[in-house]
């Protein structure tokens, strides 16, 4: 779904989820604005401005219905369409990607890893199975997956990017530091993990 | 250092320090904003501006001189301080932070890892020990480390959050999927993997 928010805005809506949904697990029907806001340590304006954003209307005193407002920001994020993915590269982070229970709430499901190595190869994890990279071709034809979660060593990023792109792989989730050169139908999302850290260095004034 | 760069500005600014550093490699002494936009696929009057805002001008057809360039980058995102962090939870996402090379490149210092599970505990990578959680006052005091990088699963967060607060912990950069309730003059980066994602598929339409 195509809409318009910047990416601070869809960071906070995604953090309101979480909330409501501890609140949904307690069975709370409501919230407001100032329990979102000292939960989040953020100014209160902010989160009725983001909810006025995604036309989520607040009732004076009582606040939000948390059902419903759940259901809005589910909407809005697209988390109800499922969108296929391969981790390529079976590393550390690989692996804690593909356990990381939280994407399927989100609509991101991750079929399976790949790699090349041998010694790892039918090894499974929460029944996420490692495939060999040769496969890559088949097993998405099979699935109808086109996003790669790539999290290869940087030396090796382009030489596998170029080889998951010929196996139909249009859009990279890129965690390897590197700048990968690609078609132009293919979407490149870099995962600045460095850069999100020193946003908060900024913000902190951490020295 | 305390700048007011925004989030996607410094991320961009990463990206081009990725950059400058191969061309650096290289030995190649200049570098246009049109190549740079072109390595990103991003717009070149993006680039300019970005680098307007942080002082680099370029000359016309040269570009700029990459070292000088890679420098200024390097002094305003304050690379050049180092800031000591310890992992706390040594899981595959712990392990795979705790490897990231690129991290110490900009400034930030991974000490070493910190666990419960006493299988874990003494075992080393890339020269990172595993120490039990029980010890990271001690390991705070001996290091002067105040960031913890928190990969725990979500059912503990608040518990642990709770405990290294406690031993010292000021900054916390949060990978767990968890809203933490914190003191007032503990600050919390909440890593939003997610909302990452989901800017994404928002951006390149993903279905």
């Amino acid at each position: 779904m195509k809409h318009t928010l910047s990416q601070r805005t869809i960071n906070r809506l995604t953090q309101y989820h979480t909330i409501l949904r501890e609140y949904s697990k307690k069975d709370i029907e409501n919230i407001t604005s100032a329990q979102i806001s000292s939960f989040l340590k953020i100014d209160e304006t902010q989160v009725r401005k983001d909810l006025k954003s995604i036309n989520c209307k607040g009732k004076c005193k009582v606040g939000y219905v948390v059902s419903e407002l759940k259901n809005i920001i589910e909407d809005v994020l697209d988390y109800k369409t499922t969108k296929k993915a391969f981790v390529i590269g079976a590393g550390n982070l690989g692996i804690a990607l593909s356990k990381y229970s939280k994407f399927s709430e989100f609509g991101l499901e991750i079929l399976g890893l790949f790699d090349i190595n041998e010694a790892k190869i039918g090894k499974k994890f929460d029944n996420k199975e490692i495939y060999h990279l040769s496969t890559l071709k088949n097993k998405i034809e099979e699935t109808g997956a086109n996003i790669a979660i790539l999290t290869i060593p940087n030396k090796v990023a382009q030489e596998v990017a170029d080889e998951i792109i010929k196996a139909g792989i249009k859009y990279i989730w890129n965690f390897a530091p590197s700048i990968l050169t690609v078609p132009d139908d293919v979407k490149v999302w870099n995962e600045n993990l460095i850069g999100s850290f020193l946003q908060f260095c900024a913000i902190s004034d951490i020295k």
